[in-house]
């Protein structure tokens, strides 16, 4: 069951933000205060059933790009290219706000443009509070919880214009959801399995204990005289078994339909549309 | 002498946006309103002198990632390495939001993070309305003006973690300004020359006319498949001149003045300052 938190809220007389990077940080989205609400509706007429409702992307629209980490996998560092690939230092670049797909979303496959499409299966990180030259002991005090995240890429673009961004940010790339959960209920983040499946046969199935830079190391990274602010989304990078990396190579194709799944989030799918 | 549009619109009683994005594109936003407003007021008392005022960047927090252009003179590519670095295809990164920093305010130089930091002068176009797969013929109706942009640069971060964002995103790493200028008042976008002086000293020296990519075609690649929106900005690539070209290389230091001129915009000026 979901509660549109927003209206409860309302009917307390103590109403919330409208969106949710404004809402994260706020002091009235206060984990008591949510809790309070939750077991006060528990009987609620305000109550809807998941299936009777059409889930956007729990951040719709960004206040900036996307960070991705690239190459955090070794194994798919090494489906892309060779041992040589293989990060000694982090790979960052970003995917335009307007990349951002809701759940179930048609992902636009721009037949003109790109003849390599390609899914990415990643676990995503939204930051919670304001912060910069993080410690690593202290970086998950700074995440407000986790999500799935599809980094759609064009490799074709990705590869002929050399910085990935281009390759990286065609519009609805970046399905994001199906929700955020918390890190109070999600305490392993660098030990939970993700698997990737297209048209139901399972492409990558990995674990976050695989990651060359975990979590913690990304924040302190990518905070290093740059400000992480609420609401900023990290997707951590995919592990082996993209589309590239087979022999031949198995690009997406109009119709196709992936489902990535992450232990302890849940399930992101998404089927692609052909764009001419 | 500078007049404030908003209490001069607030006067008429027509209130302008907040904030110029909102503004850009915006119905009251009109060429007409505006050239209406300053003719009205060319006597009020609302006008202050241009040195009494200290000038934000013109986009204080852009709603997205600055889109660069890398390598858009070729012999600033021949700088950076060969002329094998003469790009083909667009090169495209992004700075964050967090960049952005006003005219005349101090650019931090953090000891600990760089040896390596860099200037470059650019031109900066802003979008004025949204659109994708732009045709060259008609992307400057999509321009809503100019400006002049500083992508200051960590050499060593840069290199380093190969793609280019996290030796680009310092804070306070972009400043943008004095002003934009609009589109009808600068005609020739395309035929400016732009100067870059550190310390009264010119290191840069160039003419727009060598972009390897003019602003129409950086717009028409940009929109393929990638939604371009009001308030966007895009730093247009800078010339040859930069520290890192100078044998051997000449990189900033805290107190080093930094000036560029772009000819029909104005000069942005920034004063290194140093972080431990």
């Amino acid at each position: 069951m979901v509660l549109p938190l927003q209206e409860a809220a309302q009917n307390k007389g103590v109403p919330l933000p409208e969106d949710l990077v404004d809402a994260i940080g706020h002091e009235k989205w206060s984990d008591t205060f949510i809790q309070e609400l939750i077991s006060d509706e528990s009987e609620s007429t305000l109550l809807i059933a998941l299936e009777d409702i059409q889930l956007k992307a729990p951040i719709p629209r960004p206040k900036k790009n996307v960070f991705c980490v690239g190459k955090n996998y070794a194994e798919h560092a090494i489906e892309m290219g060779s041992s040589a690939d293989i990060p000694k230092e982090m790979i960052v670049f970003t995917k335009s706000p307007t990349t951002v797909a809701a759940p179930d979303e048609e992902i636009p496959h721009y037949q003109q443009l790109t003849e390599m499409l390609d899914y990415e299966g990643e676990v995503g990180v939204i930051i919670g509070k304001k912060g910069k030259e993080i410690e690593e002991a202290e970086a998950l005090d700074y995440v407000f919880g986790y999500t799935i995240i599809n980094d759609i890429t064009a490799r074709d673009i990705q590869s002929k214009h050399k910085q990935y961004f281009l390759g990286k940010s065609l519009d609805q790339s970046c399905p994001i959801g199906p929700w955020i959960v918390g890190k109070e209920e999600l305490t392993n983040p660098n030990d939970l399995r993700i698997t990737t499946k297209v048209n139901g046969e399972v492409r990558q199935d990995s674990h976050t204990s695989k990651f060359i830079f975990p979590i913690e190391k990304i924040i302190h990274i990518l905070s290093k005289g740059m400000t992480l602010e609420p609401g900023d989304i990290i997707a951590t990078g995919t592990p082996a078994g993209v589309g590239n990396g087979f022999k031949p190579p198995r690009f997406l194709k109009p119709g196709d339909h992936i489902e990535i799944t992450v232990e302890g989030v849940g399930q992101l799918s998404n089927t692609i549309m052909s764009i001419n």
